[in-house]
């Protein structure tokens, strides 16, 4: 990364149980390796601010949440997480990685829980207008083999615990995103090494590696 | 009230000691006296997930919060409020008392922390286009004047705190609402007893108490 320069933006997204935190510590581990200065963060959370309003989304006990009260908290710990830690990350010419970003609410709220890609895009409009993803790795594996994968880790906050049905939707929702040239679907189909490699060679043919 | 149609809302709007707990309070016990069927709620807060999401708005410690995030909040709270709380009640046709509503972010967030009307309608548009107040109450009375009157109560939450320069700013967001037909200033220029009758009348004027 040249001095002087504003750092990239590579987010990670999928449904649940698509791997995302086994492919994300394994890039963590190859940028490290390597080398580079970067910082891994997620959402929503990555702040004191933010990590507390994580504890509100997640909370299994809030079965009433709305979803236009789901998707403002969302959108709510993304400005603050933003401003604290990814801008300035950004802004001293850092790469930034972070699970999870604006096309996760594009696809829960906007589309799984149906709200419309527009109100997300409303909420969202200082993350989409300001610091937008340079890359989105789009983890692409359907739900039905994701939750197989999951299969004996935690089900038990709010999000997780719902059905099947809710993740086919949210599935779609992603899908629905492809087409936008930084969103970028990757097969899961082979081993967990084959999809780490497949991402570091999309990041490397984006430009965000050299 | 006849039944079968939609209860009225009432909110109440103000700066930092402007007397509205106190007239909250008079007014409650005035509607008590007379056996209108109501109920008194606040903002932010008056439902679980709405009153945790008001814990973190209030907590003095997060001084690192950014205005998106803090609007945001409010109005995942009031949406949250709002459905849950607010709008059964209306549905039943009780009369429905609100202190602070979404002027509170205009006057505020909108106003005061500079992000817009736009952006507040905007996050806020569920409540503004199902559930606009029927009658906005505005205490009007200058910030110094609030502020000695609040002379020795709690000042320590995180919004109360703030200089009386902002709160000066939020007085010229709330004058910017007069002249929407719902929004009235209620001059609190005499004692808390004058300014009750006067809320009365309004109520009477308005057609929202016989």
């Amino acid at each position: 990364m040249k001095k002087g320069t504003r750092g990239k933006l590579v987010t990670f997204e999928g449904c649940e149980g698509s791997g995302k935190s086994t492919q994300l510590r394994l890039l963590g581990e190859y940028l490290t390796s390597r080398g580079t200065d970067f910082i891994m963060t997620r959402e929503p959370g990555g702040s004191v601010i933010a990590e507390e309003i994580r504890k509100i989304i997640l909370n299994g006990d809030y079965t009433e949440m709305c979803p236009e009260c789901e998707a403002m908290l969302y959108a709510a710990a993304r400005v603050q997480h933003l401003k604290e830690i990814v801008a300035p990350a950004l802004d001293s010419g850092k790469l930034v990685i972070c699970d999870r970003y604006v096309d996760s609410s594009f696809a829960y709220q906007g589309f799984a829980r149906g709200l419309g890609m527009e109100f997300i895009r409303s909420i969202n409009s200082f993350a989409l207008e300001n610091y937008p993803p340079d890359i989105t790795l789009f983890l692409d594996i359907s739900p039905a083999a994701a939750f197989e994968r999951k299969h004996g880790a935690d089900k038990n906050d709010r999000l997780e615990s719902l059905g099947l049905q809710f993740h086919e939707r949210v599935y779609k929702g992603y899908k629905s995103l492809v087409g936008e040239p930084r969103f970028c679907p990757v097969d899961c189909g082979g081993t967990k090494f084959e999809t780490a490699e497949k991402i570091r060679n999309l990041l490397i043919e984006r430009g965000i590696l050299d």
